[in-house]
């Protein structure tokens, strides 16, 4: 049998996740590789050598050397799970130039240098596989630049964070809310001491960057990623979206239309009848709309060493089939080629036409109604849906929440500047963007 | 720019859906194949050449010859789209023997003559693609053979039949039962006339014997598939499974075990919570679980012209990348290479092990329940939900419905049988079986 040799960089828990699927299910991998090829894990590269490993990797083989196993003459792939875009950019470009076949789960690294990256690798027709950086365990990359290549694809929408989505689900319990459940999932290892990079949807943008390239064909832009987190949304406007029959989800979204492409990350309200509504816990899904195939949808465990190494190995797969295929055959790494990709203009936040839920407190109930709506009808905006109820503390005053059609966002921040200039309407307003998914 | 040639065998649905995707989406897969290849329909093989056809064929080159676009020196392609299972068996056979890479979304032809068609095919070193052939547009084939391929599939469970479930669901809705919603569905064309083939679970059948091969790599085993179709649910056993937390889904479900592998196509009881419960209507989904990735779900349009010309035509893109590849290097018909494929053990019915939904009727209510109890114990058959209520007609009798334990389908076979023959229930006794998909 021939043997295809790894070289790992990086052995934490993706690390460690793809040593234990080759230590156990090696056979399966042989049998689907025509029992012709093997893959064996010939170097390790580790931060701390004086680190102890679990038991069944003493047979590998250490080094505290990240280019020292990119150099390894014996090391046939590459395959970079150390995080970082300093080591492991310069550890990719070395393999690039040395012919060497990478493998990469580093989201940031691919969102933010992956367009310099793929054209030294296209300069030198050496593959780049990232499976594993965008929702783990799911195959949506795949998807996209395979499963779906008949398809213009129309929009993508995700939940692609799973400590974003695990925090939302929790604050639907009777009384939970932002802060708590954010130590809880901090107690319970679902969220970073510093929670920022997950919360306040970075994370989530650097997928969404890369998701939006591979569905349109357009340059990675990480840095035109409009991004806002879930640290604002209280467990009262679940409720009451819950009520009016949404669910509330911190998603990344990439639309396509005539006046360019929108990549935003936010909570958003989406139906509760819409499947993705439906996706609790630590639990990724990305919905994807093609022109021909209409909404497909793809769910799974979006993080943890097997559902991550699990993408990484079917990487590995690929990559191995693909060593004798001539390169321009091969899937590009953005699903198009290079010098396929548009120009393509993204629609600043402003601009964008979206529905609103909106709720706000009002003083002296009586007549407050007849003003919002005038200011509202000022700017173009139709109330969709109302919802009204007495504040609990005086019968007088009362929590109003509504829905609105789509409308330019800049109309509809005017519109709340000048509601939120009334004297009735007491503090800030509550504002979370509203998409039918449809 | 390099052309690659398709004859098409069958303009119908699907044949024509691939047309008007060529049509309107060429020149994104023409970006996606780095602007250097193109595709173009050459010869369409239909019934009836004298049948008018929409006009943007108009350009098309029509024969009622299949053979002739076979064995046509222009056609590097073939897509049958025909249906059947003898001439288009005879046209794929031909064009293995011409060394023209063949695309088919013909289900039942894969289910039930796939072994030898691979077997030529691999001889020959051609591939056969058929990624339409189940769930339509959901790229699941290259899921399960690709983006899995990392892991031991333990088990696949599908709602691969649109008809099916949209009468299932339909039946939710207060008055309706099943004659009527069938009625519904054959007028809007989500039946046949002859609704058997859907509703019995033939057709879900062929799906699952072909997620079943390339899951665990077995050879394809139609007849060895228990089948069981809906005709026998009733709106009331959907309403009874809803109060204990259930809906009732007709699911395709393949599982591994111990002692050989389960292939089985019936209505079953899952937990609400779990996400496939949730999908409605005509649309498909199949859940994948393997040993490192876990649980994963994939979601869209399992028929329709768009949605399975989607894959039609995916597949074309990637037998066009693939022209080049060592045939050894390709991914193998069934995932695993055919001299890999483990000789499977089917597990009959009888022997599997299955929790139950039993629902019937019992007389002069005081007692019975004691009856019942003894039964299911002598039988090792506990009672994990039970729910009971009194007939409308009388106050005496009642209603029983339970959930039992997993027990051999033997065991209770033998307890029904008991409980049928007490004097005090009534009727038949209706019983379907429960998985929990964990």
């Amino acid at each position: 049998m021939k043997q295809v040799r790894i070289g790992l960089l990086g052995f934490g828990t993706v690390g460690g996740g793809t040593a234990t699927i080759l230590n156990q299910t090696l056979k399966t991998i042989e049998r689907r590789l025509n029992g012709q090829i093997t893959l064996k894990i010939e170097q390790v590269a580790v931060r701390d050598l004086s680190l102890s490993r679990e038991a069944d990797v003493d047979k590998l083989s250490f080094t505290d050397s990240a280019m020292e196993v990119v150099e390894n003459p014996q090391v046939d792939i590459v395959v970079e799970l150390m995080g970082g875009t300093t080591i492991a950019k310069q550890c990719i470009e070395r393999a690039i130039e040395l012919g060497k076949p990478v493998v990469t789960a580093n989201k940031a690294l691919i969102a933010e240098q992956g367009n310099q990256l793929f054209k030294l690798a296209e300069q030198k027709a050496v593959p780049i596989a990232y499976e594993a950086a965008v929702a783990g365990g799911i195959p949506i990359i795949k998807a996209l630049r395979e499963g779906l290549s008949a398809n213009q694809i129309e929009w993508v929408a995700g939940i692609i964070n799973g400590t974003g989505n695990y925090i939302l689900t929790e604050m639907k319990k009777p009384g939970a809310d932002f802060s708590e459940v954010l130590k809880t999932a901090q107690a319970l290892g679902y969220a970073e001491a510093d929670p920022t990079f997950d919360v306040e949807g970075i994370d989530a943008a650097h997928k969404l960057t890369i998701m939006a390239s591979i569905a349109f064909g357009i340059p990675l832009q990480f840095e035109k990623v409009y991004t806002e987190g879930i640290s604002q949304v209280t467990a009262e406007d679940i409720q009451f979206a819950k009520q009016l029959g949404y669910e509330i989800k911190h998603l990344g979204i990439a639309s396509r239309s005539d006046n360019g492409y929108s990549l935003r990350v936010h909570p958003t309200l989406i139906p509760d009848s819409v499947l993705i509504a439906q996706v609790n816990g630590v639990m990724n899904a990305v919905m994807v709309s093609g022109n021909h195939v209409g909404s497909t949808l793809y769910y799974g465990p979006g993080a943890g060493a097997g559902p991550t190494a699990s993408a990484v190995v079917a990487d590995i797969v690929d990559l191995v089939r693909g060593l004798h295929q001539p390169p321009d055959d091969r899937v590009p790494a953005l699903g198009f080629g290079l010098d396929q990709l548009e120009t393509a203009s993204v629609i600043d936040i402003d601009a964008i036409t979206t529905a609103f839920y909106l709720r706000f407190f009002v003083k002296d109930n009586a007549g407050v109604l007849a003003k919002v709506t005038s200011i509202l009808a000022r700017f173009n905006i139709n109330i969709e849906l109302l919802h009204q109820e007495p504040s609990n503390q005086n019968p007088d005053d009362a929590t109003l929440v509504m829905i609105t059609n789509a409308v330019p966002e800049s109309d509809f921040n005017a519109a709340v500047r000048a509601l939120e200039s009334l004297d009735s309407i007491d503090g800030k307003i509550a504002r979370i963007r509203v998409d039918a998914l449809d």
